[in-house]
């Protein structure tokens, strides 16, 4: 598996995939039934913040954007969003683009890292960013509509670099 | 006072406080330094948000914001935004602002209310809130680079409605 930085070129790989999770509803709160276009400038970053792509065997398979979390007087803090192409999940892409997130905020100087809507029954997420050093400063309750579990809460994580 | 939905021409009466309020940087991180035109688009809200001026002897001395926290899965959370003219304050009017924005988002049909970036040591705002039956859910280190202060934290509250 390699990471590098997305280019435009890359959405079209990156929007099937982008399209099918939120379809499924588990893990974000982002705009429903948006098309390639529509979708687009929710993912991908432009400076000074990244998104990268995760490509097993020629094929993107993953993908995460980064960046400040606030402008101003917020923007020592990055933020991080992720997806795994549910055919490749279990692979650890997940976690090898965590690493390179953390690493990412470490290397531009940020002070630390903040995930804001970190769905609190989404367990593999949360076991992930706690391994990763992330720890849950509080848990928003029933802020999230899950499709199997009704209204659950979000945790918000963070991590001092 | 009368608290009444703002339309584009109040805009220029709202931007002089508003940039008054963001040059302190005490209370938001917002982008430094931005013109009329572009705090326009930070702080008027299209529906289904809302933003409201609140008026004392015909002249806007304050100002809210409110609407959904999030799109899809979040949409049933609002959230709000809270401005009072320096020149005004001391005189109940981020209290009536606050009720205008609670009730509101009741009369809409949200589930309750979050906001995500409440700083700290802003006393006032935080003693508002909890009087408004929010709730301090966590309080996320650091991230907040206050003029006096240093790195403060910022509270996610909530209320349910």
């Amino acid at each position: 598996m390699k990471i590098r930085i997305a280019s435009d070129e890359d959405w079209p790989s990156i929007y099937p995939f982008y399209s099918a999770i939120m379809a499924e509803g588990r893990t974000y709160a982002f705009p429903e039934g948006q098309s390639l276009e529509e979708a687009k400038p929710w993912w991908m970053e432009a400076p000074p913040g990244r998104t990268v792509v995760a490509v097993v065997d020629g094929v993107i398979a993953g993908s995460a954007k980064m960046g400040p979390n606030k402008p101003g007087r917020g923007a020592h803090i990055g933020t991080g969003s992720f997806l795994v192409d549910p055919a490749y999940q279990g692979r650890g892409i997940g976690r090898a683009l965590g690493e390179y997130v953390v690493g990412w905020h470490r290397e531009q100087g940020f002070h630390g890292i903040q995930f804001n809507a970190v769905v609190e029954v989404n367990e593999p997420a949360v076991h992930l960013w706690t391994s990763l050093g992330f720890e849950v400063v509080g848990t928003v309750p029933e802020v999230f509509d899950h499709p199997e579990h009704g209204l659950v809460g979000q945790h918000v994580m963070f991590r001092r670099l």
